[in-house]
């Protein structure tokens, strides 16, 4: 439903902006739709149509409202934007964004454009501007805003409240506050919920949380978003390595994060260089060749071992040619069976709900899975080639046997990189399933034609 | 930092239990933890002791706090602490637990426990339980709560302020208020801090949000949750199909919807049954067997096909036995570059990033893709063959003509299967790297003896 009504909006306003109708798809714009919805509208006609036409509609959207759909914008269509909209636009565009997407916005802009805007800011505002774009990407520095609602424990509520009323504030940072001493550092929080509720005259301090959650500026976003997860909290405070308060980040940031973590492990699972800022359509043929190609190299190396112990067993082959046949499937299942080990644990260890000090555990609990299904597949395979497929009961040996000890390798592999490579520091996603299976292509080529060699005495 | 602070308070506690002191662990959690910590040290000592002295230890918590350490537990943790507790602790924890979390827990529960749960309640309430019961999991109505404000629009904001310090609520749910007219129709939604910073005397409906964002209680959870992406908001009103306002979905939920289907993909897409509700530690060996065997076995059978095509090229393959060193590569490299493909189409597809329509755009990018990759692998595998291997020309031609057809394939196949899945209504998730590699190992094992038949001439 909610599908439909943004459909019919983007088409009517492609539509009209065909036929070059300017003022009619402003109009249509703003009555169906907000902020976001006329981003998403600005993103198809920029997909869809050109960027120019995206440029000159989103010039004649109203002031009060231009800031916050591009807000909304993807980064890539923000910097084209950028370009085409002159310095002045540029300047209320900042001015208006909250602090924490002004960072972003301007973390995505080249150098010389970022100390045009900021030349006519002023030298305080240049500084912060400046710490903030200085912290890694990656970090709770670069999610975080300074836009946070400051009280003193001393403040009564009724106090508490009128301050508030003062200073505003946008969006979601204004309902957590934040009790700071005199040498800046976090004494408390207290929600606004709690202020809302509780007595005018009681202070601040009366109510106050001391024993607050908080994050380091320099924590891995990870670190930050398990730790929104595990307290399913609305914002949370970010302090250096004195305890002092720096800013804050709230969770409509985190959902982003989550999503962005999720993309990178999604594509280093799958051989692709992770690339998670940029969308797949948006994204020109050579630079998908280019996140593609070097897995795709380094792995087809791993097949010139592979193909190398084939070609050793070439004699044995020669004699038993039907022994082929049977090589597909028992690399296909170890490769399958490695990745189900592999994704499960890599995807536990990213939820934490696995950690280096269960390998003996998660050994043990694969041994235990790799021995049934093998024995289950190898006996099915057993009986099908014998009846189905006519062989002799040796090859059908050499099939089965192999199979039991490709499942359990596979699964003990598949198990064990991923917490191996945590361990040195490699990111666990990336011992996946292209990997894994290229490792266990090799383990299933040299059991299978062994346990061929000793049955059939060739 | 805080990992660090968890891992000693877990050991001490541990420590402690394994001598029986439940009085001074109790001290110490409470010293040293807040309800998500306790919570976090019950589940390990769950894990590691055993449930009774767990029970124990939860038994000695403040009544103040163990409904909530409750409801930051994992479901199946729930279940076996409610049947190691009395029904009076039990009523306890579910009169002070939030109303989300307390469906959440109930529909967990076996039926003749939640009947007697129920039993002491009125009428009204359980009439209110049952419906929560009733709506299907993964739905937007499994979500929500009822805890949300009410406000009427001809309320000044302090009388609406009045209302709010009275009626008090929990947690996240008093952000975001709700305006329904006489026939419970959601009119409008109002902010708390639009509330607070908005001068006493005027009226609700002088700063209502008529055109908000909502969702149909039967919406799926996969689709609310992209609203929230969408939007960033804190909270959003669920319908039903009068629009009347029904509950609402607060952000703090969507972050564990959010990891769920996350999960779920991830399973999918490594050939695993879904089954995201357990930790991969939590579940029995037999469980991990049931949740893989099935797609390890359709796969397989997929292979005896695979095998078939190569058994009818044995012919060939005797008189070139080298053909076969080159066979590995030639499928792994297909698997992989469907892989590749499939997991950026099914991310791309799941992030609404690409949707049905695109196809044409997805498979003409894919294409080229699949060229200039193709071509690349192609020309030095040529040139391995001929000059690292000391093969003939015509076996490299023949395998390196195969590695450019087979990648095209394999781009086409993983990029489009996935659109056709979530074209007929199929998870597209499905069509990923296993099932994506047992096709294209079809496709490759064809094409290559079909090249070096007709290269060959044999």
């Amino acid at each position: 439903m909610e599908n439909e009504r943004m459909q019919t909006l983007i088409e009517s306003v492609l539509a009209l902006l065909e036929e070059k109708k300017y003022a009619k798809a402003r109009e249509a714009l703003l009555e169906n739709g907000n902020e976001a919805d006329i981003a998403e509208v600005l993103e198809e006609v920029i997909d869809e149509l050109d960027l120019d036409r995206a440029i000159v509609l989103f010039r004649t959207l109203p002031k009060s409202i231009s800031a916050e759909v591009f807000s909304y914008l993807p980064s890539d269509d923000q910097v084209a934007i950028i370009n085409g909209i002159t310095d002045r636009e540029i300047r209320h565009i900042i001015d208006e964004l909250s602090f924490d997407d002004m960072i972003d916005v301007l973390e995505e802009l080249p150098a010389n454009i970022v100390d045009k805007i900021l030349s006519r800011s002023t030298k305080e505002e240049r500084k912060i501007v400046n710490t903030f774009l200085n912290y890694p990407e990656g970090c709770a520095g670069s999610l975080m805003t300074i836009d946070y609602i400051e009280l003193s424990k001393e403040m009564t509520i009724a106090e508490a409240m009128a301050h508030i009323k003062e200073v505003g504030m946008d969006s979601e940072t204004v309902y957590t506050c934040y009790v700071k001493d005199k040498g800046r550092k976090l004494q408390g929080i207290v929600s606004l919920r709690t202020l809302v509720v509780s007595p005018d005259g009681d202070t601040v301090e009366q109510y106050m949380h001391e024993d607050m959650v908080y994050v380091n500026v320099l924590d891995d976003q990870e670190d930050v978003s398990n730790t929104f997860k595990k307290y399913g909290f609305l914002a949370m405070p970010v302090v250096d390595n004195e305890k002092r308060l720096v800013g804050i980040i709230t969770v409509d940031d985190i959902l982003d994060v989550i999503e962005e973590e999720n993309t990178e492990d999604f594509e280093r699972m799958a051989g692709v260089l992770d690339d998670s800022d940029s969308e797949y359509l948006d994204m020109s043929v050579w630079r998908h060749v280019k996140n593609r190609l070097p897995w795709l190299f380094v792995l087809m190396l791993s097949y010139v071992v592979t193909g190398g112990i084939i070609a050793s067993f070439e004699t044995v082959l020669s004699k038993v040619i039907s022994l082929v046949a049977y090589m597909p499937m028992l690399m296909g299942t170890g490769g399958n069976s490695g990745s189900q080990s592999a994704t499960l644990v890599i995807r536990g260890m990213a939820m934490e709900e696995i950690d280096l000090a269960d390998v003996g555990r998660v050994l043990w609990k694969e041994l235990r899975i790799g021995i049934i299904i093998g024995a289950v597949l190898s006996v099915l395979n057993f009986a099908r080639i014998c009846w189905f497929d006519g062989e002799g009961p040796l090859v059908a040996l050499a099939v089965s046997s192999a199979m039991v000890v490709i499942v359990i390798a596979a699964k003990t592999i598949g198990s064990m990189l991923p917490m191996a490579a945590k361990k040195v520091g490699i990111d666990p996603a990336l011992m996946a399933s292209p990997m894994i299976s290229s490792l266990t292509d090799m383990v299933s080529v040299v059991t299978y034609f062994a346990m061929a060699t000793a049955i059939l005495g060739i």
